[in-house]
């Protein structure tokens, strides 16, 4: 596919059986959180991802383990990362951490962690 | 539900039928899209938003003409706005519109535009 150098991945849980809009506003949440981190962090980074297209992927785990998993591994690696926990008005409850960012960071540190994940 | 005095909307053309991944990925591009438009041009707006937990909704139209008349009434009332235009490699053809961000900007201003469309 593409040859993105950079990439911003967000590993969204399927057990919660979340609908399509409440996933986007989740996934929406991730990326716009680890962006600002990024720009403030790595604006190096941040500034030839957005160049070259902000490249985004959603993938998806089947835990919560799985969503603490790889922000550890983003923090190991220096990438920014967000466990984004939703207030459960709808759907889930309460504090459910419903999705993980991680990036915008190089393709090379990020595949590390997500590039065996399937695609949601 | 919630008073929230600042919020993102995003509007997904439903009429493209596209998978709940591809829609979180556009979405996605949309929210960055306009925060990052909102950071530079009403920096007031996109601190405050973020203060009060960067509340989005994602709701839902049927053709491309409705992103366009949105954009239309975002520029009036000088919000900011992004229609997002896919590369086209999975479900859609090149350079389709699939939906338009707007804000984020004060609840007041964007439920003038968006308000009367239903939850994604």
């Amino acid at each position: 596919m593409h040859d993105f150098k950079y990439k911003l991945v967000v590993a969204v849980r399927r057990d919660l059986e979340m609908g399509k809009g409440k996933i986007a506003v989740q996934v929406g949440h991730a990326a716009v959180t680890v962006v600002e981190e990024t720009r403030k962090h790595h604006p190096y980074w941040w500034k030839h991802w957005l160049g070259e297209g902000q490249c985004k992927v959603v993938v998806k785990v089947s835990s919560e383990r799985d969503l603490d998993e790889i922000q550890r591994q983003a923090d190991q690696l220096g990438l920014a990362s967000a466990i984004i926990r939703d207030k459960g008005l709808t759907q889930v409850e309460p504090g459910t951490a419903t999705c993980v960012g991680i990036g915008p960071g190089p393709s090379e540190l990020i595949d590390k962690i997500t590039s065996a994940l399937p695609l949601l």
